[in-house]
């Protein structure tokens, strides 16, 4: 299923290409996020006219509404969203522990009441893989346990074994024809932990291996430690996906981390507030510097909003809340990273990826205040 | 600029065709409404796409937000928002009446507070016709006085003969290149003084002729009459233009009472609440019923939104507040209002549009819901 086509000589990054029953992924990839059975505020066209080849859907919220009967009588997820290319559905683990609100953790599973009326449900391994079944996704993912950056060493450890232990029932449930599952390694910032996880899940023999537990409040040094403290444990022959992020700067460097798949839900929740990504970091759009500024969001970008509209315009349709403003700072900040993969599979069959990594890296200034949007992102979260 | 190229032989309808700077309409036209310069949640290719010819653009609200010198600095509305397609300017007449709180009316204009920050500002005739000068309009209205349906005759006369006077004012003074400027008719119900307000207005020779003053909370009916009462004092060599309506049925009817042009914020604001129009009437997306329902809006609709997606979907995506809902509901019911005047063209072209009328009508079910979103919009007015 996954071919890998090239390593760079100078970083371990990769080039790959990934066949699925709805059609073939070129990696690195960026996969927009898609919760609720729709990439916030765009639509199917404008996904593809911007190179995306894959998006996420939730099981969580995807079951809660509209509900797994709606869903199936549509003839499966891509049918029910009119989405005809690859889709990867995550577990549910994630909202569960960190949106509803869990009554009990049980040996296979867990009960929690539904954030959005309170009705009491249960989702472990078994529930999850016959939901994911049901929905017909190309990549299912594993139901795991991810715990707060804060917790205790106790609360990792026992994480990492109920996540090892429900891995293994996942792997015995039957799938969808076609669709593939992924393992997700837990053990937040200690390398033995990772280490007996990876090894653990890697064991169960998956057809791809997701890094999870990153993105969850930790220090950005700290985040790219888990992922290098983990990759060494993964096989080479299948795609790894670091789960929840990042910045454009942190994915180009998790690429040279030996990473092939993001999602995060930046490009769209920024957007809603008017921020917008380029090369060099993030711009408010909605500041009054632009009022008069006729250059697009980006030069050279050759987004739907960059060919049509100034940053002024942009700006006023932010500022009087006309919904076609957060439309095109979704339509950018989306194809921008979208663009940046692409930039980046092309340095790499070029064979000029570490050249690219440095300037790009030395370019983009961060902004404080996107990295906290997206913590608050795995906190008081919609999206994902 | 105006050319009549037919009349219904049973009916008052009228096919024509009016030019331009920015191009060709062929009327009776449907014009979407961009009040703060975009119409609400669509981009200027649905728009295209959906056969839009001109757009409505708001003197009071573009001068208030952004304000006219960035609308200036960026070279006029046309570019400003990129649409190189014909604009109306209304003369921010109506909303200063209804929006704004007024201090005085002066012989020539009114002094108010805008409604945004309390400041103090004022507009009239000249005010008005600068404003829409430097936006470039192809279309600029004349500043009129459009009293409450409730009012009393002693106001309704007051406000006719005010209206009458600035229409004057208004005439004198310069235009953008190419600029053509509409009179607006007031009168409310009462028929003496629409034939006296017909006849002063005509008189000082307009580009166009608007009949105003409907579409403010008056019964069906007496809409009708204001329109019947006004339009044998109208050229017949002029387009006319029934400000703020209506529903497809109403439209219907005006066109046969020898109505050209329409425009109305219906289309995209009943779309943000979850209702769609199709021929036969209005629809609750949102509604249980629609939950498995796999058909598109409308059976043979072309829309982008009937071509991709189902009433299921759609319900999904409004009752979890995805922006693609609204979005989607708002290019049907707009493309459903453009579709309803391509037809009507087409009928009056194959000399079919009286049984088409008789047909259109006895299938449409009025909604009182939809009316008085109508009637709203003329109170707690955003969008025009």
């Amino acid at each position: 299923m996954f071919e890998l086509l090239k390593t760079d000589p100078r970083s371990k990054a990769r080039l790959g290409r990934f066949t699925t029953p709805h059609g073939i992924i070129e990696t690195p990839v960026f996969m927009p996020v898609g919760t609720q059975g729709s990439v916030k505020a765009l639509d199917p066209r404008e996904l593809l006219e911007m190179g995306t080849q894959i998006i996420l859907g939730n099981t969580y919220h995807l079951s809660i509404r509209p509900g797994l009967d709606i869903i199936q009588a549509g003839g499966g997820l891509h049918q029910f969203i009119h989405w005809p290319h690859p889709i990867l559905t995550d577990s549910g683990g994630f909202q569960v522990f960190s949106l509803a609100k869990i009554r009990k953790i049980l040996a296979h599973g867990v009960e929690f009441r539904s954030h959005v009326d309170g009705s009491l449900l249960s989702l472990g391994p078994k529930e999850t893989m016959a939901i994911q079944r049901a929905l017909g996704s190309d990549i299912a993912m594993t139901f795991d346990e991810c715990p707060p950056h804060n917790c205790s060493p106790w609360e990792a450890r026992a994480a990492v074994e109920r996540t090892i232990r429900w891995a293994q029932e996942c792997r015995e449930q039957p799938r969808a024809s076609g669709q593939q599952v992924f393992g997700i390694v837990q053990g937040g910032s200690n390398p033995a932990l990772r280490e007996e996880c990876a090894k653990a899940i890697v064991a169960l023999g998956f057809d791809g291996y997701a890094i999870g537990g990153v993105s969850v409040g930790e220090p950005e040094p700290e985040m790219f430690a888990a992922v290098e403290m983990t990759e060494p444990f993964l096989p080479a022959d299948r795609p790894r996906y670091a789960m929840g992020l990042g910045t454009p700067a942190q994915m180009v460097e998790l690429v040279a981390r030996g990473v092939d798949m993001f999602d995060c839900v930046l490009p769209t929740r920024v957007a809603r507030n008017g921020t917008a990504f380029t090369t060099k970091g993030t711009i408010s759009i909605k500041a009054g510097y632009n009022k008069a500024d006729w250059r697009p969001i980006e030069e050279g970008c050759v987004c739907y909003a960059c060919r049509n509209f100034s940053r002024a315009y942009l700006r006023h349709l932010l500022n009087v809340r006309e919904i076609l403003g957060l439309r095109m700072l979704s339509v950018h900040n989306s194809h921008m990273y979208l663009q940046l993969m692409s930039d980046i599979r092309a340095h790499l069959t070029a064979g000029t990826f570490s050249e690219f990594r440095e300037r790009f890296v030395a370019g983009y200034v961060p902004s404080q205040k996107v990295l906290s949007a997206r913590l608050l992102s795995r906190t008081a979260e919609e999206e994902r």
